[in-house]
């Protein structure tokens, strides 16, 4: 396989589920994938040893982050972002489009990009399409990402559109910069905007797939819009996107949705809420969602989850990680999160042998019927 | 072996420092030994098996923590402290009576114990010698300790006479109570107290002797003492403990300090240190002490100790971790922890090695030149 290209393994007969491998320069990446996040280069509190062994397929980091701290020449004079956090299989990098509205302090958007200010210090910073692609060829990433606005939700029909058009022009621009930047290391995803209006997903799609990217994102979904609303956005981006190419919803990574976004042919998954929820107390289990603090579980001895075997649910039982917390020791927070990636990466693999048997959907029942009860 | 048995494998030519092995019921102990502190039942960050695979020999947990919390009836329901916590080697508990005279809020203090308020919720609880043994019984370490007062520094010799009667009166309650509890699954350890007043210490040797324990502490020590009088107050108690058995000297755990001590007949070691340094940026290299906040470490590409094979120095460099912890990334504090245990464990190990070829002397010496250069 070449750099980039998506080999589609298996389809269903059944829905728009497939099973593919993508190739990049520091790895494959099998498809469906859920790809834990490290924004600021380090998946909270998580060795890369562990992430090793969960068999994660790719790390995601973040442009904003990484610009701002520890700056782009730090990890670019250390050989780029793998040699610098000790990673090595594939990483995916974000923009930071989406930090640079939600997080920073906005001075003034423009074509051109961006200029805003640090939610760290306050220092002055810009961010365009062109930077974003600088950054993040420092960076050095396997998979990189257009520079775009993420459409808030929700949002004025009229604000869509100016957004969306936005996006699209500095997509031009994204792969324009690429190109000149390109020793053949990198893959730029195009990603496809439009907020919930189905014509401009259409749009947005139709125009991006014209200037030709690798593989494709769906951005602007779990931002707050009610679900019926992110999956008719997925139903009708996906069947437009070429099949041939790997499909990224952006942020969408509950498991339910997961089973939900892969039966409409979506490839790649990236959600914080695995390791967010961990340092929160709450588990994915087997049986639905638990909160290890809850006092029901004080004098529990099982396991988290008798059916993972994950580290934590092989060494540890649950009236210990309620007393962890209680006792606020760090410790719980990683077997926390250790548990969420584990499960999810489980999740991933499950799906994946459903789609490879051709019985998705009824596996799919079987996962729901035990994870909602 | 027999459980309680300490069995010396070699003798140094030039000091008092020797190699044992002490049997306890769930495994054998290397002497010298470093113990790891586990408060709450917890080394705090670290997993067990991290402490598996850096050959922690005996881990600590405190009693007072964890008769507060989780209580002790939940450990005893759990099946004892091992299980609990999902450690399967040594342990051992320290009686609680630093913690109810250093943390808590004392009520009374009695012959027959201390009422005091807890320092989590203001609850008011009673420890004492009769007590604390119920206590550590249902927790059930391999070794448990005697309830006593750790003399306060600088104290005068009169309140440091009163101090050393309590806790020799305290120990042969704690050794009556010990016997009527025991099922020959525990150890119980007396402790030496005498403050820097070198006939209170052979005084408290003396009579903690006539009492008989399979081990014996020398408590009171590295509570802001000059480092001479800590010193000191080893020379003058080991020379006086029964050879077969082992000597523990409590709190005593500087790389620096371990070699001094060691070289004065003492066995084992314990020290909150490497765990609240490696949490604060400190990290104890072949080289000395290094604060990874520091600005130098921003582009420092470099293991943080290139003599060390943990996966903190195989996996990691110093530039990552000053990142991390600049960003605040609670990865970073395992990983210092993790390394700073790491080193104690290998000191010890080297220490081990050197008394085995009889060349103690020149090892401290050659240690030490790099460590403190």
């Amino acid at each position: 396989m070449k750099t980039g290209e998506f080999k589609i393994l298996k389809k269903s007969s059944e829905c728009s589920a497939r099973t593919g491998k993508f190739k990049t320069v520091n790895g494959e990446i099998n498809t469906p994938v859920f790809m834990p996040v490290g924004t600021q280069g380090s998946v909270k509190t998580i060795s890369n040893l562990e992430l090793q062994e969960m068999e994660a397929e790719v790390v995601l980091a973040n442009a904003y982050h990484l610009y701002l701290r520890p700056g782009t020449e730090t990890i670019e004079s250390c050989g780029g972002i793998q040699k610098f956090i000790g990673w090595k299989g594939p990483m995916l990098t974000d923009s930071g489009g989406f930090q640079v509205f939600s997080l920073a302090t906005l001075r003034r958007v423009e074509e051109d990009g961006v200029e805003f200010q640090s939610h760290i210090d306050g220092s002055k910073h810009f961010l365009g399409p062109e930077k974003s692609m600088e950054v993040q060829k420092k960076i050095g990433a396997d998979i990189i990402m257009c520079f775009d606005e993420c459409t808030p939700y929700p949002c004025t029909k009229e604000y869509a559109k100016r957004s969306m058009d936005l996006s699209v022009n500095w997509a031009r621009r994204c792969k324009k910069k690429f190109e000149e930047l390109d020793e053949g290391k990198q893959l730029l995803f195009g990603i496809i905007q439009g907020s919930v209006y189905p014509d401009l997903r259409r749009e947005s799609a139709e125009r991006t797939i014209d200037i030709g990217f690798p593989g494709y994102a769906i951005g602007g979904l779990a931002v707050g819009e009610p679900k019926e609303e992110m999956f008719k956005a997925l139903e009708t981006t996906t069947p437009i996107l070429p099949e041939q190419k790997p499909r990224y919803s952006m942020g969408i990574g509950m498991p339910e949705d997961i089973w939900e976004s892969v039966e409409r042919g979506v490839d790649m998954f990236d959600c914080v809420l695995p390791t967010r929820n961990g340092r929160n107390g709450q588990a994915f289990t087997s049986s639905g969602r638990v909160n290890i603090k809850n006092a029901e579980f004080q004098k529990d001895f099982s396991p988290l989850d008798p059916e993972c075997s994950c580290p934590t649910c092989k060494g540890y039982n649950r009236a210990y990680l309620n007393h962890l917390f209680r006792c606020q020791e760090l410790l719980v927070l990683r077997l926390l999160t250790l548990h969420n990636l584990h499960f999810m990466i489980k999740l991933t693999k499950v799906i994946r042998k459903s789609i490879e048997s051709d019985n998705f959907v009824e596996s799919k029942k079987e996962f729901l019927s035990k994870y909602l009860k």
